[in-house]
């Protein structure tokens, strides 16, 4: 399981066996079971993860206690609320696990020690933090001048796996739309 | 006017003299007069941008011919489309100046290899692209929550000179409403 971790990290930067014990240990492993909370609206979060297995989302619930999904994320990502975790500020929105979830865990500390100790993990999560915006800029452009269906195929070529995963409710909820409207762009 | 992008600078990190004159020699300053492309959709990007003075924004053009405004950005901001600046793309959206503005530029080979010779440089952009994603992230959540009464008045609290600035058509397109509809919301 931590192999999938060293693959991760070594897809940006090469690192010896001593490095990777050492990079290791400023981690900790986390077992979530399905529905349980990872991050919590209005509590203070205290650690990013890597997901080494299983599938969370982000959300927030709207004054009419609906679910609006912010974000999935799976294997090989990297989740928080980064805001209340890097400001030191109440969590905006709740990660939950839609999946029995396997994580590690670094704490904002631990992860400016592990950055001051190796210029080059400074260098993989400066890559990261980029894609993570890169990624964020393609919804907000997806929000802004794409349709419903163009939403709907954007999410499936970018996640194929996603829709034999999560519950169409999900789907429905992450593209903003009602199941009725998501029944109607399936079947096309 | 450099010396605001050393305080810029040393907002995150501690620099010498020598230090800053080195860094700075891996920009290049730009000067670009009012209405003039920065960006332009389709085209390549070679260059990220600080702004030291003025004022821009990024936009798309919709099917209708719209301009839909995706973020202002104005003195201490870095700008460009990172998709294509990082992934070696064509542009998804264009950047303009809403006023003349004073850049200082960097093409990614160079931020490279800034980074590889300062750590501090490498942490000071980690942080950077951090608080970037922080900001996308807070823009999708008022995508998904938020009225347009309340996206006004989060726009206003986070940069009251913007509406002195901009002309209100750009207001109204940022938040995704009629120029009446903005009307409305400023009387209130």
């Amino acid at each position: 399981m931590s192999l999938l971790f060293r693959q991760h990290i070594e897809q940006i930067i090469s690192l010896t066996d001593d490095e990777y014990t050492e990079i290791l240990s400023y981690f900790k492993p986390k077992t979530y079971k399905k529905h349980q909370f990872i991050v919590q609206q209005e509590e203070p979060v205290s650690q990013e993860y890597f997901i080494l297995k299983g599938l969370v989302k982000s959300y927030i619930t709207g004054d009419d206690g609906k679910e609006h999904i912010i974000q999935f994320a799976m294997e090989n990502w990297w989740v928080t609320d980064y805001q209340a975790y890097v400001n030191k500020e109440p969590a905006t929105y709740n990660i939950d696990c839609v999946e029995a979830t396997e994580l590690l865990s670094i704490t904002s500390e631990q992860k400016t020690l592990l950055c001051q100790r190796f210029h080059k993990m400074e260098h993989f999560f400066r890559v990261k933090a980029t894609s993570g915006y890169i990624a964020l800029q393609k919804r907000i452009l997806s929000f802004m001048h794409q349709d419903t269906e163009q939403r709907y195929r954007q999410l499936f070529e970018q996640y194929p796996t996603l829709f034999q995963r999560v519950p169409k409710a999900m789907i429905a909820s992450y593209l903003g739309v009602s199941r009725e409207t998501l029944s109607r762009l399936s079947v096309k």
